[in-house]
């Protein structure tokens, strides 16, 4: 089981961003946490971050043939990257998004995401858990 | 650890309802499947369906002082119910809205919940999982 | 050819609601009137009514593999009730709409169902010829 | 009893059309179906086709004070044709606006029609029985 | 001076169409009041009628160096053809829209005039006189 | 002079409930000050609470012929509840609707009230003294 | 016949404000030209100018009693000035709306007036002859 | 208990104004019903009326210091005057804004109060009654 | 290979008709640049125009099983007739829609086609050479 | 350099106004601080204040052939005197709109000016330096 | 005759992505099929392709004074970059936008191009041949 | 001080991109401006250019602890770039930001910054000054 891991724009930030959105942990915390966890799973895990659009849509071609599944948070881009959402398509590899914050309760316009519907689902406001609980779903043995 | 497990509307026909949407699981083996799970992580879990709203809303409203979180599936009152929503903030639970199916890749009408800014975040598409994961949220022992 | 016929909430007012808009008929000779049509031609019908709306879903999946169609005026649910339009989806027998009133010459929030895209059609505005001609339609005889 | 059956743009097409949408069924069968089931009720019906807008609104004008009754099926125009609207509102014969296909589960444009408002009922989603429906809410006797 | 005056769909009714709203001046009266009016102000007008939106641009059309102004009810065309628009800007005559009725406190959707833009100005609500208004605004001797 | 009061979704959680927005009274002390105020002027007033619409919809209707004015707390009903606002509509009672907070500085969603167009008038904001006020206006003695 | 002509904001500055949407003609020139037409058609007016939205609202309220017509141009509080709407209505004065321009082919918020379904009819885009054709109307002699 | 009560555009036309919307109370008699109750009650109060949107603020903030309440029927600014929202937030005195008529089943724009959320609470539909409990509200004695 | 080309309203007047969005070529010049370019390529053309929305239609049906394509500029008709649309598919003849100016860069209105969605594709602004493209694309020979 | 400063309603209040949006300054503070930097950099400037939208149109009015610029706060007139902004057209002065707060992270209906588009540019959210580089600007000796 | 073609985001994907709505063509065999028609036709291009919005606007710039026209495929950066509109009009060299698929009959956010108003015109649905007719445009000999 | 300048897209085409809009000065010529202008203040700035979204969000991470605040001019990403308003909520350093046109006076869609929320403040319209006065409000020495 081989996962590719995306974060977007302004993920490598954290620690230092509104820490009463986004909690204190740093981005290596998040990192090793989800590392830590993958390899007590038994899963293979590349996490990759940009702040730049296109070479996340770049990421997302160059998984084609090479991992089982994508988990990804496209910070901002969520709500306007429609690239984004056709990059996930092109490849047809199953896709989990996830956010820290509940997205649902912020301003209106975060309460979208234009990439959720080339997702197989959804996981939001759970913190780092987000990211685990989604390793556990490509994980889930069936 | 207790966790109450509300299933809203037409979550009752399971295995009989759209199958191309929710799977040929029923609801019996959808509760058997998340019994077997939470006791094998030592959680007691109650599970409740009903079709009426009000009826809803006074299960969460006796849940108060009762359990340490919910986990809710508002079928489609998920669209328009702000009393579900005035109900979880009423009694203070940390509660996950869950859906079987990926509410953002559906009617336009579905891609919004009501009841999502007042949980803890919510959790898609990821069928009988949705469930499974947002209980391992519960018990991740921080 | 067993037909249930649900009506919703506020149906049983009729007689004594608005005349202007519903006119002079009571609920019991509406009841009475659709009970001799269906005799004549042969037709078993259940005529049922709630005011709650998850009562009216429940009737519904208490329908299945019971009914041969189901003739339904689920009053104001009509504009918002996505729960009742879930139930018809589930229980998967031929539906029609019917409304005393011509709801597109009134407000604009009831010129809107919610509930129509589930079923197979709809008879508007043609009082309690509206359950009558409905009732034809399933003893077509085809 | 004499009723005027107007059909609007493309009905002529019928059995070419679109056939998954709008049936097997030929203009010229739908019009016999219809003839012999006035004809079996003492019935009276002119029915009249035409694509050009103007030329539906000449027909309704020249029924005024012949015809007890119209069954307008208005194609396309049903979503922007207010000329036609205030037609029937001009000649104040009852008017009931019928469809083939149920409009409120097709494309968003096709769920609203302009023409509604000046109607006495709707029939739709019922194939050629919208029409014949239509012809016996007229001839109701009362 | 040569005015064509141009009116659109139904406008051929009144005297019969919906009295409240329209006066009861038949069609014939007010072709007279404005022939009258015209002619004692040295005015030669044309009056032209037709439901069709077509045969409406074909007479602006031909109006083409042969009249000196244009006088228009678009009836109810008034609200969405811009067909008609585009026929006006196209032989570039000066235009005044006229409407027997203040469609300012009317439905909705007759408070919007696609056609206006094209024109010089509208005189609204003044009954008859809208259009005698116009045509004095022609022969102001400037 | 006989009043209804009916209290709808999560008012029963008054005390536990968002103390920051509604206050600190609980419900039971809400309901002895409304019963003490209205002993004292002479009106004899029952109390109904229900999270149920549907049964809110059968207490309206059970009013009819037994009572001279309602005062209704919709909760979030409020919001989107036109079968209540038929209700009203139906038994045809003076009626008031009332909230304890200012619902016009709150959320979007709680700006708009689908039940105030059946009712006398509305009073908002003024905390028990909403009802206080209502049952005056009630026993103004005109 | 007395007549009352309103001016609203920035009329005053005709002559000075933007020559290519409203001409050259001074608002003195404009008054002279319409008290002269006046004269001559044995009508009384008096000419009245404000920037001030209550003032106007005075001079409306003045007029009752007083005046037989009214023409008001309210400039831009056409367009927001349900204030002004309201003190047309409580007169109860026959009230035409005019226009310099033809508001109808210009910004997008300039196309709708508020101040419209107050009035008996509305003329716009026939610069000083919108005054006069409006002052013709009321002598019109019937 | 001093309180200010202030009557925006048009109020001074009672009586004279829509009476089958506003009754046939005059102004006058509107004011000595209000200064008797609160001569009943112990209150001082100053009744200001303004058509001018300015001159409403410029009373607002000389009320600054003086007054305990303040009690607005902002008339039609009740829908466009921010100007007026403000004036209430920079003096913070509590306010309740009042109508007459239940401006929630009236034309659409007159049911949004821009003005409401400055306030602590509104009262509307109640005629008269809806300045007399306003003033009550104020003399609760808490 | 037969293509049908169909013209819609006011594109007759191409040469009076505002130069400066549509250039000086005459509509008879546009026809014969057509014919020419399809002689040398072989193909049969038919130029229809008319200005009347049904006898487009009616020429649409008319080309059912004469004609390999169709090639339509809709004139106005682009941005509202979707009866237009379902003539293009009760035929299903592949067709390109065709506009001499990029409608997308003019009024907000143009910049919509209700038939676009039944048409192959579309080419604007390409002048004359928007038809030579089209008849250049079902030439190509595949 | 002549230079007019307007201020609009409720900019009187600064000081007892909402502190936590627009600071401590007082109104005669703010007055002091503009003076001063005028002096400083040989500019002279008059500051003029009104609560009433009119004076403020008068006031630009009378500014004309008296002034080289216009710096204007017009308070909550931003978000909807269309008439302030017709007034700034119609004297052809440059005028720049400041604001002390920044009014993009307000309320929603803060975040649109429409006086905005009259005037060469906007500066918001610098407090009293809103004004200071406004002054700057028109002193940048080109 | 020197041509750009810039292919957006997910282009590269060709043959791998969605194949229903993209057809089986690859990118390289696309690339090919462009430069053999160019040859064919002594015109000069050079195909671009990148992912980054970024890296397309400097592509755009770096064409300026070097490329006679631009064929821009924007992929989803159509529907949102406002920023490669602005680069095509900072460059000012003839552009047509082209789609391989028809993108008015796809999802609602793809049935509008921001990009669409800074170029020459559009073409849509034709495939590879969206290319080759856009290549044939710049070449016509004009 | 130290102080970072960001230019987003196409502001490296000054001089060439519509001189209409933006004036004749070269982007060189303004970063000349700019950095004497800081240079005679004793202001350190960094300038910084880049059309791609993401390395503008680099650079604002990366002045994270090493400026004293940001003067932003995002180009056109201000109407979309909720990634870029997110980076600058990220480091938490006072942002200006700043246009060189009125962004109010153009199309609709630049009408909205979606980044200005992040901002201290915004100047517009005064072109290169624009930049200037955002330097001097940071050396405003207080």
């Amino acid at each position: 089981m081989r996962l590719l891991i995306i974060n977007g724009p302004n993920l490598n930030m954290l620690g230092i961003r509104e820490a009463e959105v986004y909690g204190n942990i740093s981005y290596e915390e998040l990192s090793k946490f989800i590392y830590e966890f993958a390899n007590l799973n038994g899963v293979e895990v590349k996490i990759f971050h940009s702040n730049i659009e296109g070479e996340i849509i770049n990421e997302i071609h160059n998984s084609f043939g090479k991992f089982d599944g994508i988990i990804i948070n496209p910070g901002a881009y969520t709500h306007y990257s429609y690239a984004i959402h056709d990059a996930i398509k092109s490849v047809n590899i199953p896709t989990i998004e996830v956010h820290l914050s509940n997205i649902y309760s912020r301003e209106e316009y975060r309460r979208k995401s234009v990439i959720a519907p080339s997702c197989v689902g959804q996981i939001t406001g759970l913190g780092k858990y987000s990211y685990i609980l989604a390793i556990a779903y490509f994980t889930k043995g069936e």
